[in-house]
């Protein structure tokens, strides 16, 4: 079960706290006969073990399950921000495929995509096609080795998948039919996902090659990205979005408390993201590092708030609320592929850069035409991006040139394939409502119902 | 203090991992007086022992103080879930019950209902009415031996209490006076509740019967749905609600993206009910345990909602967002009493098949007329039942007899005992609100003051 | 970097569960050499040491980061709370606010305050003006004296920063300028807030003394309190809200049910909050420490809730939702100083009376026209007060005398040192809205956009 760890590329499961525990028991083993040294040796078994293994295994069994529920409550943060930045005809249903995706993401991952991702991939392309479930037979016989419960490995892995999904809900809220998205969730998180996790943190090829992505700036967020841009591009803009003179009109969040909100989850939900991330808590090294990343998560997305906020003002001469929202995120995504490393002035400029892309981006999609409801390309495909080929600045152990080939990489199979799953939707069952059903809005729609049935009529 | 472990029906504190180490001190008091042995016991004992009864002691409270926050959390997600699912014009009240119940199930478990559902039941009906206060005075001598601190027991279980109360709070809304209600919450969590309570968790006869209820599918949850079951039937339906030919009014819920934030919330908060109610950390048999009970509690959870909207799509020909979510509080209602034993398919036949029975049963009680305002009593009574009923399917200790009963007595009593109190209540103060004050809603006449002051008039 | 621990006025590293395992290593070391001794030392070490320095160490990191991510979603508690208390009109600025000051708090922590607070304090009124970098060197030598992770400690620290200014962003809504108060928050948490808390937790004169404030009714709350009320004074009410002839204009809450969530979260919050200033978990004493800190916190902010209800009931024979969640607030702040040692009963007394106090504070201030938009005041600054005061009654190592020299001193140099920043604010960059920006409200004039913009015009 320890392949999971090969998420950093380690080929073995270091910082699990458990090395120490066994090379004092071998010590001991060898140590001479004599009481006095028994003594001595209890002593400094004692003082020096730290952490039994049994314990590291709780410890890092309560990392995976505390930052699992972290990154859980981020599908809420997701419906809420996206439920936000909607227009009010448009939010129930973006607040039931929040809950379905989230749903379907856990069933899939246990059906197909879990040992997709992990089980004997080994420097290959992709795992089997097989139903995982938990083996943690080991420690009936009082063997901690694995580390972990795998059942708490499997759980905090499911909520990344999960997000993933939610990345791509946002992009194409508004026209998106129900079913098909959903359709499109259960290949994205079922085979998708994790095929291009396998590469990496199953062991697969580029980890082998020495690409790093801590926690899924690409493997995550680009993910998601490049799929809700797919999609976008093949659904094409909301009604009345650009007009042929290139102009934009401007179709406000309906409750931009729901998008802050939204985002303040997004964010407490990021440190289990990041801080999970360190895979173990079972020594002291992993509690400081699970602590530096901590502190870096926190300074990346404020430092993205305020740069967002001043290029806001520099350039618009008002601060945006939702491109300050977004540039929270975009810092945590840019801090992503590489938490640990960065000093605290270094994670205050990767995340800072990640809020200026972030309000840089979102015109240039609207120039593109692309129609992202909630920004959801700039925050996480693009800072997810560069906080993928940043991470060499303060990570000596990586290169450019191999960040550049995993991005790629990943962007191209993702992309394309999406392109196609998106396309055999749209050829078969259709992917985006009718024209009417559009205009008076796909809750009324789709779900026969309003989100807010007693506060007037919607705009159009 | 042990006496909170009966809960599973365990009658010695097993599952603490206090065991091994008492094992293993044992072996090593008597082994010979060689060097080399006391080398080896040493290496034996740091090696295996694993988990010291201090370091136990630790990773136990922190599960319940860390469970115990997640519920909490669930106070506020049953305020949202319910504040979205009411109309407008009783969105305050329903906040405020929310808020007061909380306050009030922490009071009154404090001065009546701890002691009364643990003190001495001992096979018993009940235990006795005084004040408790926490003991830990044993650890300041070293001895670790009650496994956790009592304070953190309390607060894990107060909360489910809390949780009891707040299941009423949804279905009798719109109509309820607000101090009769908050009576009826002083009686359900000072004394029903903890009453039933000790026939189980407190070790009465129940538990010496061998029910298993792991976190409360009828101990918190059904208990709470007969408790509003009564207060529905007392208080009769909503005004308008139910015309002579049979027709059913929709009331629709005021603010679908609340009422998806309350039920992620409570999603969120399930993983400390169901994973705390484990009730110890101490060992890696336990995190393994709590790891599994997460996953399955997910896994319940998510098949609730796929099964709510496909049986939704089939019926109705759309989806409808508040049976979805129910779907989602259905699937986790009826994974509580047992999330530990069955693998993640049977946590997903059960957790389906308790979303199946939500959409069912809603409009099953509008034909009888009840009128649930929030659905808690198809999400909570009947799933409640569903999953108690099919604990024996997973779990082999148990019997379908012995479940029945349980069932069926926390049923009468916790039934009957409502239906008095509620009936006193409407006898002596009055429990509904005068028709006028109900046409212009609870917020106007009970708090004389609106949810949404600045958005315009309610519907009626 | 122990000087934390001075916070609880501690000149050693007491509570951190270190000790006991220092002296068992201490009497094993000086053993007899027979090999039955060693045997039954090795026996006595492993059953009796309980947690070794690094299991401790990773302990009282947990608590930090678990604790603090508890703290930091305190800000989306803070946010919602006053997105919903504040006029249709104003919502997103308010929103902005909150999330610009979470991250301008950080930032500056970082640039600035910590060291300020903590660095070579000693006895003294302030700190260095460096900038703070973690240090965990020690622990890649083996030695876990230092207790927890530098940057875990840092990270629970600087959320408590954070709310501090939280509290003052709620008073003067609706008629600041956005960027003059973010002005302030970069003076209150890079300057203001660390000298006063250099006095007492770093170290300084406050806690030779011998004041006490175990979380920070005055150092976190008061403070944000005087500040809030400089500004308010400075500021001056909204236009119509008083009345030459004495009246008070009502201006509705916008959002009841945010509000509500905002204070449920807070609540949550509070466990991290009053837990986490245990600072230490590495122990069995510990752990019951912060067991029963969790457990006199919540029964204090139920007591505010219901204090609150029954003075409303009885003062204006209706139950204001508004002030019962302010209650609980009051309730929660008035803990604070000590939430440690109280009985539960105390807890109850000393809660209660904070929602009794808030209720009368609220139009006590309406009648000096200090414009309090949130309740902040009354529920921050009066219970800070309170409840530092009654430290005392509870803990017999302080004294009256003493706390209110805390009090007294912290008040005095908050409320000036703020008027002062807020005036030369004033006679420089203006921080309030035009006349005509404040009718068609802040969100429009400052920020170009509404927060609700699809629900009808706001009430001027």
């Amino acid at each position: 079960m320890h392949r999971y760890l090969s998420r950093r590329g380690l080929p073995v499961p270091a910082g699990l706290g458990l090395a120490l525990g066994v090379a004092i028991t071998g010590t001991l083993a060898s140590a001479p006969a004599f009481a006095q040294d028994a003594t001595e040796a209890a002593v400094e078994a004692v003082a020096a073990t730290g952490v039994s293994p049994e314990s590291a295994f709780i410890f890092n069994t309560l990392l995976f399950l505390m930052a699992g529920f972290l990154v859980m409550f981020m599908a809420a943060g997701f419906a809420m921000l996206e439920a936000g930045m909607v227009r009010k005809k448009s939010v129930a249903t973006q607040c039931l495929k929040n809950v379905a995706l989230f749903a379907i993401a856990g069933i899939l991952y246990y059906l197909i995509g879990y040992n997709l991702m992990y089980d004997g991939v080994d420097g290959g392309w992709m795992g089997t096609l097989s139903i995982w479930s938990p083996d943690d037979s080991a420690i009936d016989g009082g063997d901690f080795g694995a580390g972990y419960a795998a059942s708490s490995d499997w759980f905090f892995q499911m909520v990344f998948v999960a997000t993933a999904a939610s990345i791509v809900s946002g992009t194409v809220a508004e026209r998106v039919k129900i079913w098909p998205f959903l359709a499109f969730v259960v290949i994205l998180t079922g085979i998708l996902y994790p095929i291009t996790g396998s590469w990496q943190w199953g062991g697969g090829w580029l980890a082998e090659m020495g690409f790093s992505d801590f926690a899924g700036s690409t493997l995550v967020h680009s993910v998601g990205g490049w799929a809700a841009l797919a999609g976008a591009f093949l659904l094409g803009a909301r009604r009345g979005r650009y007009g042929r003179d290139g102009s934009v009109t401007p179709m406000p969040a309906s409750s931009l408390p729901l998008a802050t909100l939204g985002t303040f989850i997004l964010w407490l939900g990021w440190f289990g993201f990041n801080g999970g991330s360190q895979l173990a808590m079972g020594s002291g090294a992993d509690a400081v590092a699970v602590a530096r990343i901590f502190i870096n998560t926190n300074m990346a997305a404020a430092a993205g708030v305020v740069a967002a906020m001043v290029v806001c003002q520099l350039i618009y001469k008002k601060i945006d609320l939702t491109l300050v929202l977004n540039g929270a995120i975009g810092g945590l995504v840019s801090i992503t592929a590489e938490p640990l490393a960065p000093s605290l002035a270094a994670s205050l400029l990767i995340g800072g850069v990640g809020g200026v892309l972030v309000v840089l981006a979102v015109p240039l999609l609207d120039k593109l035409k692309i129609d992202d409801v909630v920004g959801a390309i700039p925050a996480h495909l693009v800072c997810g991006i560069w906080g993928t080929l940043i991470v060499p600045f303060s990570n000596a152990d990586t290169s450019y040139g191999t960040q550049l080939t995993g991005i790629v990489a990943i962007g191209i199979f993702t992309f394309i394939a999406s392109f196609i799953v998106w396309s055999i939707l749209k050829a078969t069952v259709g992917i985006r409502v009718h024209e009417e059903d559009e205009e008076r809005g796909v809750d009324q729609a789709e779900l026969g119902m309003e989100a807010y049935p007693e506060f007037g009529p919607s705009a159009v």
